[in-house]
């Protein structure tokens, strides 16, 4: 064995029976023969997917704990056996790559798909992020299994939507269910934990001395970061994981309106906008390239090219927005529906994933059928880039698209180099992103066309440059409606997304669940303090509440794009930190309050940059609301300019229209602050 | 070692690297390295219980497979280690005691408390038993956890009702879900395996080539019994769970009406029912003790002494019944509400089970409070025959009860002799039994006096002279509805329990689920084909329709009580064939046409003795009903006489009032039965 260079903050040694290994003082691997670090075995997985919902189970047959472990201290090996005469099962490696400390971890045995690692766990101690997490901040309590895949609809089996849902397509969800799942998460006792992995896991930090990573592969590498603070932790994982580029200025001039039912509608509806003073920086058209009507709702045509009905003459309409100081953004997912031609050119040049038998393989995307294009084909993914993304729609005068989907790819599909579905699937919302960066940074846009993913996973960081929250619930329920989205953007932030926005007044309308003209404002109002405001239709337009039907609605909508577009220094300024730093602009109340234990159970308000605290009112009928103020700050009410010293809990006046925001007394925005709360 | 003897049939051998061991030919374990018939482990049990029902949950830390397996086949003997060097783990000795083939097991080594043993398998190999089975007679494609409970309110977790119970109290519940499990089963490979044990256990039938026991100690046993028919196993394990005394003959003269609601409501509805010509045999009043109201609707006072002001003078009002033909039942359980005197009573005496700190330990049954009575203080015991049972009830007119029950026992009491309640939960619907037993045979009433219950474990055959089946939901639901009573009485009937009926319309109405006319008459017409016909009210009587409150009712009761009065020879001859082979009453149609694969799909018909085939008519709005007839016979359809060729599924008119029974052409009873098809 050769000796390994350690750094001298990284300490891996053996006392007595423990081998255990301690960073800055902070320990984060620790072995014995009586608390084994790690279990390895084999199960059998009976997977089901059901249009983006997965019923995963598990047969585990075999976990055995590997008790018997040898340190080898200079080379700075681990050998894991489960006896001490029995095979070598494990190495786990020390590697120090700066400011990262992994464990490399190899197999040399085969046979063994299943491993269960523990990390050293204090009782209060909290953890947070596994990607974008929707119910729960703190996962401390909680098992999460990470897997990309739809978030569910209702995400609460306590509810009849939700049975509904899981009655009719398995798609009522949980609260772990996420299109962004990541296997890296940030402890309370400063430090994160990090898998080198594409393979099922999950995180299970229900035991109260220890955390238990399970994983269905033997994952590259156990990898530490830590950090004096959680500033310093976010900042290294934005590095490692890849730091977004700043959003374009534009965004920031006014509200993305959606409006998807060709051009005269929207005409319409941007008029509408514009003369009730609304600040609006782009037309979102996600039907784009034409409709299809399902029982869902109205659906999109998946063929990736203008539909020249719905948008006649569309260049020289586009030009048209462009010079009223209007981008155009629309719609595109990794799909190709078997009915537009563009299909039949992918197939034809071989670049659709197929079956185990060689068919072309066809995704039921609810009442129509779509080709995979395979990514892994570096030329497949050229063609995507190139002839999509740059030809239809770069070229045809798109500034932005949402990038839809990513979480489906089917587990039983064959891909052209031989990779392992099992392993793709959790790959693939980065393979779709890098596609998207890539075209954008082809035609030199990177920067100033802007695209918008739900679906994520390790490394989407540094493609994506704008994280949607995915498609809540029109309501205000716990685990599906307007307060979920503020969890993702803090659970996401902390993993080193800086950029992060949802869709206003939800998406999701079923079994008579309709949007209300209360909800779309709340939603409105929060939406004004996030990098992004956008609307959206929904997946019912005809039977929900839009911006323009109610005058109240509109009038509140306007006053809150303008407050929006007023907040521009401010949000440039906080795109700079997220430059610089990595910093999100949404963050836990903890980032900048570590000291203040009052801020760690908050997950339904937000620092917004430094200076600005906003608690969004996400729940009906209120006109007051509870706030929780961090200590050591002078916090100045957004409305009504009264200040409150931090380390209490406030009850402020929250009517349709005052969202509850405080302001940092000594901010050096208070000026731009107090001009906005008169629009 | 020493040599033991092992009978011609039995064959314990090893071949290659195999460890067989078969029975007449039967292989019924089989161990090699790469497929081990033994996993041993160490998990950790998360139980919440609420009002009987339980929420189980298991981490398992290790799953070892003992591959390494030592075989002294003149001594019987296994040895099982997890390597060739390792400890100890397991050993199973050979025991051949008559018809049973027993491997004793031992672990010399502590720390392991789960194991999973697996059977070999067959594709296409049917398994059926497990207790009292309300769901799945055919257990094949399941896994089915073995701890008694209440069953639920929906039992499927697909509807609303469920829902609403599991959102209320987590009483929903599932398919496996029962008050009588047992660690039984019978294969259609002509063996029966059970497990000496009442360790909570989940029997695995899911996997292809082998079924998977798991249980949380290590059993004392696992046993097999080979038979050469059904018949003949059932007969074994009749013989050896214990057998029921013959019902008494009084049960079989008329309906035992359920009244509960004091003396003179009970005599206005006798007389309602004997004005329209009904065959009563007893009044069963459970109110006899009092009632108290909660929010789940009328409950009794948990204190088991006559009520005086709802029964004045009720000893010679029980004589007067006696007068006119007529048994007076009431209703027990095995706990005592501490605002009742028996409670101070045994509280005085040290016969209720207690806390870890040694206070009284009280039971939260839905707004009352009960202590437990210890039955493994055979003085507590003994208290309850004499000075409960004997003296409050016998002596004072009651011929039977209701002995509800015995489901609760809380896993974290203290019982006197120390045993473990993990264990004693599962026993205590056994000892509840044995209770009530010996009380009756203490006053030399067995055979006449009668008690019915609906928790079970092995060996409750012995001691229980009848089921009821417990209290399904008023409807007629997939999994809690009148269709549900058939498959627990066919599924506990093969392990030996002859006897069983239920609450004619059903038990449980809540959430606004109540009785209609035409269920309550297809559930009389299905109880007129079982030995005991019992009306309930229901637990929210006046919002549920009750026999006398409607004319078609009463009328289409009244009849059916004559034709099961009619039917008292036939079932009478049906109780002797259970008195000399164990044959229940009810039998699923394989049980005498082993040969026909079309049986065994039938869980909603029964053979009611050999001579009838009842197939209950178990959906709302019918006029017809699809019914299969085993092949080799000639049928005779009860109501219009016409004759079907067995063999195939026939339709037949089934209106309300001719429920779809057949009789065997050629049987010694056609003439009984046609003589009962007009009444």
């Amino acid at each position: 064995m050769n000796s390994v260079s350690i750094p001298q903050n990284v300490n891996l040694h053996q006392a007595g029976e423990q081998i255990r290994l301690e960073v800055d003082g902070r320990l984060l691997w620790c072995h014995s023969p009586l608390q084994p670090a790690v279990f390895a075995g084999y199960g059998e997985a009976d997977i089901e997917m059901q249009r983006g919902n997965f019923r995963i189970r598990d047969y585990v047959q075999e976990r055995v704990a590997l008790r018997h472990a040898r340190l080898d201290a200079q080379a700075g090996l681990i050998e894991l056996r489960a006896w001490a005469e029995g095979p070598l099962l494990l190495t786990l490696r020390l590697d120090c790559q700066g400011e990262r400390v992994r464990l490399l971890m190899q197999a040399p045995q085969p046979g063994c798909n299943r491993l269960w690692l523990r990390l050293p766990a204090e009782a209060d101690e909290q953890v947070w992020g596994c990607g974008e997490q929707m119910s729960y901040l703190n996962l401390r309590g909680r098992n999460f299994p990470l897997w990309t895949s739809e978030p569910g609809v209702g995400r609460d089996k306590s509810t009849w939507l939700t049975l509904q849902a899981d009655n009719e397509a398995n798609a009522g969800g949980d609260y772990y269910h996420t299109n962004y799942p990541q296997p890296t998460f940030m402890s309370s006792r400063r430090y994160c934990a990090h898998l080198v992995t594409c393979a099922y896991a999950d995180f299970d930090f229900r035991q109260g001395d220890f955390h238990e990573l399970q994983v269905w592969a033997i994952p590259e590498a156990l990898e530490f970061f830590v950090g004096d603070s959680y500033i310093d932790l976010v900042g290294a994982l934005s590095r490692y994981f890849g730091r977004q580029p700043r959003l374009p200025e534009w965004v920031l001039d006014g509200a993305i309106l959606g409006l998807k039912n060709g051009r005269e509608h929207a005409e319409q509806h941007l008029k509408t906008a514009l003369e009730e003073g609304a600040k609006v920086s782009a037309l979102w058209c996600e039907d784009w390239e034409g409709l299809r009507i399902t029982s869902f709702g109205k659906r999109l045509f998946w063929d990736w090219q203008w539909n020249a009905e719905r948008y006649p003459d569309h260049q020289a309409w586009v030009g048209s927005l462009h010079e009223r100081g209007l981008r155009f953004l629309g719609y595109v997912n990794p799909y190709l529906c078997n009915d537009g031609p563009l299909f039949a050119e992918a197939q034809a040049a071989g670049y659709l994933a197929t079956t185990a038998e060689g068919a072309t393989y066809l995704v039921d995307f609810g009442e129509f059928l779509c080709g995979v294009v395979d990514f892994t084909l570096p030329a497949a993914a050229q063609w995507f880039e190139t002839r999509i993304i740059g030809q239809e729609m770069l070229d045809k005068g798109l500034s932005g698209w949402m990038a839809d989907f990513g979480e489906y790819l089917p587990i039983d599909v064959k891909l052209a180099g031989g990779a392992d579905p099992m392993l793709e699937h959790n790959a693939w919302p980065v393979r779709w992103a890098e596609v998207n960066a890539r075209a954008i940074a082809a035609a030199g846009r990177t920067g100033d066309a802007l695209f918008f993913m739900r679906a994520g996973y390790s490394g989407v960081q540094a493609h994506c440059p704008l994280l949607w929250a995915g498609d809540q619930s029109v309501d205000f329920s716990r685990h599906d409606g307007l307060q979920t989205v503020i969890c993702g953007a803090l659970s996401s932030g902390l993993l080193g997304n800086a950029y992060h926005h949802s869709d206003i007044g939800g998406y999701t309308s079923l079994y008579g669940n309709c949007r209300t003209a209360e909800l779309f404002q709340r939603w409105a109002e929060m939406a004004a303090f996030t990098p992004v405001m956008r609307t959206h239709e929904g997946n019912r337009p005809d039977q929900n509440l839009q911006f323009w039907q109610d005058p109240a609605t509109l009038a509140h909508f306007a006053r809150m794009t303008r407050l929006f577009a007023g907040m521009k220094p401010y949000v440039e300024s906080l795109m700079d930190e997220a430059q610089a730093s990595g910093l999100p602009l949404q963050r836990p109340l903890f980032l900048h309050h570590e000291q203040d234990t009052g801020c760690y159970g908050v997950q339904d308000q937000y620092l917004y940059g430094r200076d600005l605290l906003v608690a969004p009112v996400h729940a009906e009928g209120k006109t007051h609301w509870s706030v929780y103020l961090p200590a050591g700050e002078t916090w100045q009410h957004w409305w009504s300019s009264e200040r409150f010293e931090g380390g209490q809990r406030v009850e402020v006046a929250a009517p349709l229209g005052q969202p509850p925001v405080f302001s940092r007394v000594g901010s050096r925005w208070q000026a731009l602050f107090e001009s906005l709360t008169v629009l």
